[in-house]
């Protein structure tokens, strides 16, 4: 089997290829092959034990798509995509990334009669824009409030009008917020939702922007591997013509995210968040959903998290070589 | 105010035409010039007693847009596009069409940033994809069944994402099928809902190829057209950043729709339509949606027939000259 990584250098295309890596299978299948595109030049891993190609180019650009296909990989991850703020502010690269891109993608799939690979698109839940009901159901409308969210629901209809022609095979997943990404804090209106564990884990202080009470859809990096990694091997025929699904996460306030550090890595950590609220940043974060019914998507086997502790004793196990500062 | 028809040749194009030269004026002004444009000529009328141009182009050829919107039309009808049977035969002249041309439309009137007009966006019910609620709320979800759906959806994403950019000023209306369509029959699966009252009431036997258990959502073409003067003159900050609605129509069962015709036209003429099942039309009707609460655009001021007898009263009006067959 033979997959293709479009996105590979960032921190989900990084944790997936480990993840591949790592498990020598996908969707039930040897992996033999492995080919790893971005913008920039992903690494390549080390003692991987299988073949590995590596690309970086601007798959915006006529002909990319078709230099990454050419080789016929089984399963496609499409991770690849200009991020919400940037397209926000840049609105000709955001539509020709994440809208022309995914579409020429698509077209050179199909453009080869006998190819049909499974496509796991990486959508977002920025295709939704408020207000919103309580929780929402997986029936809600598409309104979205950003070009990203424009550009990502675009691309979802692609997707399932591509597939339910049969011109490909594919699965798109909203993923919730990343949390707790690692890296470096950034200057994302989310960011606070990662920061204020992060950062008190590895001994510095964090800002939280909001109210405790606010509430957020969250999913630690490897829930969102394991949605990628189901949706690779789901059966297309149970999915049937809605491709597009909302992954489970967590809802849950940012209070509880504070005590749930508490108990884990004690007062003194917990202490190292700092209460500033923000109102260009809280408002921002109104407009954002705050709980899903996923019921499609556990029905089909994805998993959330189990409780957001896991996820901070996740985070320490896989970014802080088990280390609490 | 100069008005800019976008597909002025069809039948919705030519009646709404005739609507405002008859009024005489749109949103509130006084209309002094009409530009009329299709991939046909579109026939000028007589003794308008204003301003008017026609252009026959292909609309999704690069430039094409440009020439229509350079003499700034304060408001734009967009109701050119490639139907939905022909899209799905022909997949790439639907994109062409109805993805590809509407987006350049959009990008030549975001390129003049001093203009900013209404755009007025006819959507269409096939944004939905079976299984339905029994009756469809404004916020069910988008899950197009045809290629057309898809492109129309993309439509509306591109649509809403200008309009809250401030590049022009959109608003997209998802019409119910129209009944009762003047002209001759078609071979559109839909075509039998025209049928049974068109065909009996100019003399001729009709096939209904369904139950008359069959509920549909339906329109007429003066309702239709009322939908479009009224999306005209809306005000966009009642709208808000939600800018696609589904039409007010009437869910009314094929056996009814024939009850109203007997009670218009009396038995002689109901009689003549006849029931010849026909399992494949059976088939693609099931899938189309039956109700909607269309709460959104009643509360904008949207209205719907009052009843079926009015729908079949006002197409002996407007298309038989008052007489039945």
């Amino acid at each position: 089997m033979h997959v293709l990584i479009l996105g590979a250098a960032g921190m989900i295309g990084r944790k997936l290829t480990d993840r591949i890596i790592a498990d020598g299978t996908l969707a039930g299948r040897k992996v033999t092959r492995l080919t790893l595109h971005d913008v920039v030049m992903p690494a390549t891993p080390a003692d991987a034990g299988i073949e590995i190609e590596t690309f970086a180019s601007d798959f915006s650009v006529p002909g990319a798509a078709g230099k990454l296909i050419a080789g016929k990989p089984d399963v496609i991850f499409h991770l690849a995509a200009i991020v919400s703020g940037e397209a926000e502010t840049d609105f000709d690269k955001g539509y020709r990334v994440n809208l022309d891109a995914t579409r020429m993608l698509f077209e050179v799939i199909r453009a080869d009669e006998s190819y049909c690979p499974r496509v796991v698109f990486t959508s977002s839940l920025a295709v939704f824009g408020a207000p919103f009901p309580d929780v929402i159901p997986d029936d809600f409308h598409l309104t979205p409030l950003t070009s990203y969210g424009a550009q990502k629901a675009c691309g979802e209809m692609l997707l399932s009008d591509f597939t339910r022609k049969g011109m490909f095979d594919g699965i798109g997943i909203r993923l919730p917020t990343i949390c707790v990404r690692p890296g470096m804090p950034n200057k994302a209106a989310s960011g606070f939702f990662s920061g204020i564990i992060r950062e008190p884990l590895a001994g510095a202080e964090a800002v939280l922007p909001v109210s405790t009470e606010v509430v957020h859809w969250l999913a630690s990096p490897r829930a969102a591997i394991g949605f990628l990694i189901h949706a690779a091997g789901l059966d297309g025929k149970a999915l049937g013509p809605r491709r597009n699904l909302t992954m489970p996460g967590l809802g849950i306030s940012v209070g509880d995210m504070i005590a749930a550090l508490r108990e884990v890595a004690g007062e003194k950590v917990a202490a190292r968040v700092r209460q500033e609220r923000d109102p260009f940043i809280e408002t921002i974060v109104a407009g954002w959903p705050s709980r899903f019914d996923t019921r499609r998507a556990y029905d089909l086997g994805f998993t959330a998290d189990a409780d957001f502790k896991s996820i901070i004793l996740a985070h320490i196990e896989d970014e802080l070589g088990g280390q609490i500062a």
